[in-house]
């Protein structure tokens, strides 16, 4: 691919389009726009240009200037992504829609609210908290991330297992297509086949298919009960296979949080946090809601017996709603901790049926052993959705670590394909796994993907180099 | 478009590739091919040649064939489609799945089931039941319908309030590309952005980007509890306006059906029903399930108590399960019960955001005047999903009946606009509505869809002339 520079004349008309202060150039604060919460050093690429539009008409007026000019145009939300889809590969125009972070229409009578792209996920669930009403996107990120880079990764996150991923609460969303145009798809509809669900379509194509600038999200009244457990075991098996077995009863938890011992024992030192995980080797957090107190006591207690039947160490509940914070807040902080402790590795996404994930983790061990790594496992086990995450060896050279994670990577996502599963859950493949998706996938699915995405955007301009190569 | 005739060669090769007993051409049973649901002389055309493959294999084959030789291929379900979407408008060969109807894999551990798409949805359900299993599902033809139309028009139902469309449960499908490729697309996974959600697009594409033949479906463990209420109010009004505030309690319904007095009538009168309803001129049929059946009944009586506090004439609560038939078959049966009372009518299928239904019903009054027709009026109210339905009166000639049909469709379409709803729910676009579409649709959005026809079917032979033409 050959793009044109970012000349003088094109950032003079971009100021006009978006205003001499919405735009970024030879100005430090570029360097921010250039990476995501992937390695920087592997994956990094600085803008030539910055643009902060505050209206749907700038960003498409910013689109149709790059197709013309042709200069490719990367969308970023909070760059909180842990794939590189925010990063612009090939330089060009960076359009960050921090600034379109307003809230549009709250629709108490449809259960709607309709935000900008740039909206905190924290701020909307506040906001309709407020109202009585739930937002059920949860990602792990939920205190930075935008809903615009969820919508555009289609998050997933700690309420899956029982709400789905962020993709069932779009039921809208104003979309500036590859070319420029704009255009709503969807709408306040439970329902609706009148023609191709684009939007769906939209949500997860990590801002190749166009910019999303607003969403119409479906809201729920919000669970007037919350409960927690924590249960420990003496091994990452007796922990994970619990899993199909809760699934089986009936009830469907909000969300079942696997951490193995190194992982929260990293992410307990971080925090100064004194957890009571004495010998286990692994931990089973689950959550349960609902409206009827009493009920989610009921299912909380069901599934607390069902892992003391069946070898738990210990089950604690949480009474009270900072012991439940603290639970959640040493497997928010996991990533965290491990970048702290180890800054050299590469945190993976894996997602295979349920009942396969017993099957993970002896290959996990294997794979550690032959590659000389540590590979700590968390994640939401109810979906099936492992982050494994392989951490360099302090005592390993840079170029030896490159040379076994990738052949390692290589490995695992056979595995995982085998399994019957897919290499992301809910990070998006971006540049992190551009390289292994051929791999794992059938070709024919991967170029009836490229002949969308041709089809939509005929002179590569939006987002290019993220996925697959055009 | 022009497309080659089915020449005796081509016959030939059609059975060498799905057996002589599995082509019908000159064959009386072709006449059942020629239509579905909608009215025959409306939108009914023969097909050159039907196929009866019974291997995915043999799906392809015929489409390679189709494409080498430019012959359009229209997949066909059970044929109870109610937008004319199976109906080979072209002639060419019809591809009918109904001898691919096998269970691959009931998969307990990972609660999926694998079926052939045409596999009867009741079949399905009994099948799953009969392990503990529920499949939510549930479109009013359930006893006729194939999985695989149910994927093709992302099928919605009497459920969908609490457990959506069909979209939902779809996990994985094989999918037989336009140009005759074989790609299994999702899998047994909760979540999975490893890129483009291929599967969803798929679905409600009313098999023009390709035929399914397997489908992975989520099951769900079968609610142990259901109860069902029948609420009478004097008017269509009154009766509308509670769905919103049921809504607003916290408590999803699986179900709330709207009938009009003329619609229960009909059905009343056809099934020699005697539902004592008085003098009431609207009715809410409502469900709740769950695995409490203190809770199922606790949410029920509110419901109720709700409904008395806004006027409700009568509120029943059926207690036996034949009583719950009985009031489900009432509402089932409507659609069939005004084909006999009239045969000539417009079965209609628009979708508004919920708190908007009570704006839609004026509207069909004034139109019912206007145009000189009944417009009973029932449908899924828990999802905004109405199924107004144009009844011509016996003294209208035909060519005046066409004409106030069309017109009276094109001001509903545009009033439905207005309200911020779409032009089908359920039932999909086909035949039927594709002469309106335009008319209430962004013409971005229309080329967009287009574009994807184009690319994945270039030389336009998969159930060409439905949705929009190419």
């Amino acid at each position: 691919m050959s793009y044109a520079p970012v000349t003088p004349a094109v950032v003079a008309e971009l100021r006009a389009i978006v205003g001499d202060k919405s735009v970024l150039v030879d100005d430090e604060r570029i360097e921010a726009y250039g990476h995501d919460e992937t390695s920087a050093e592997e994956y990094g690429h600085l803008p030539e240009v910055v643009v902060l539009p505050t209206t749907t008409e700038q960003v498409a007026a910013v689109v149709r200037l790059a197709n013309r000019e042709r200069i490719p145009v990367t969308p970023r939300g909070a760059g909180s992504g842990l794939s590189g889809g925010a990063i612009p590969s090939f330089g060009g125009i960076l359009l960050s829609v921090e600034r379109m972070d307003r809230l549009i229409e709250l629709d108490r009578a449809n259960m709607t609210v309709t935000v900008e792209a740039g909206m905190v996920t924290n701020d909307l669930a506040h906001l309709v908290q407020a109202e009585g009403l739930f937002f059920a996107g949860y990602p792990m990120s939920v205190e930075t991330c935008f809903i615009g880079g969820n919508v555009a990764e289609n998050a997933g996150g700690g309420k899956a297992v029982k709400y789905g991923v962020t993709g069932r609460y779009v039921l809208g969303l104003e979309l500036v297509t590859p070319t420029g145009d704009v255009v709503w798809l969807g709408g306040k509809l439970a329902k609706d086949v009148s023609g191709y669900d684009l939007k769906q379509l939209v949500v997860g194509s990590e801002g190749t298919l166009g910019i999303v600038t607003q969403v119409i999200l479906r809201l729920i009244a919000y669970p007037k009960a919350a409960s927690d457990l924590l249960a420990l075991f003496r091994t990452p098996r007796e922990a994970i296979d619990l899993v199909p077995l809760i699934m089986g009863q009936g009830i469907v938890p909000t969300g079942i949080e696997f951490m193995d011992r190194l992982s929260f024992q990293t992410s307990c030192a971080y925090l100064n946090e004194t957890l009571p995980y004495g010998e286990a080797g692994a931990m089973l957090l689950i959550e349960v809601d609902g409206n009827d107190a009493a009920r989610v006591e009921a299912e909380l207690f069901a599934i607390g017996d069902l892992c003391e039947k069946h070898g738990a160490l210990e089950v604690y509940v949480g009474e009270d709603r900072t012991t439940i914070e603290r639970l959640w807040s040493v497997r928010r902080n996991i990533a965290e901790a491990f970048k702290v402790a180890s800054p050299v590795q590469s945190l993976e996404d894996i997602v295979v049926p349920v009942a396969r994930i017993p099957d993970v983790l002896p290959e996990l061990e294997r794979l550690s052993a032959a590659y000389g790594m540590q590979i700590p496992c968390y994640g939401h086990a109810g979906d099936g959705n492992l982050h494994a995450t392989l951490v360099k060896d302090p005592a390993m050279d840079l170029g030896t670590w490159h040379a076994n994670k990738d052949a390692c990577l290589r490995e695992l996502y056979r595995v995982t394909r085998d399994l019957g599963g897919k290499i992301s859950g809910e990070h998006g493949i971006g540049l992190k796994r551009k390289p292994f998706l051929d791999d794992v996938t059938n070709p024919v699915e991967i170029e009836l993907m490229r002949a969308i995405k041709r089809a939509w955007d005929p002179a590569n301009v939006m987002n290019p180099g993220k996925i697959f190569d055009v």
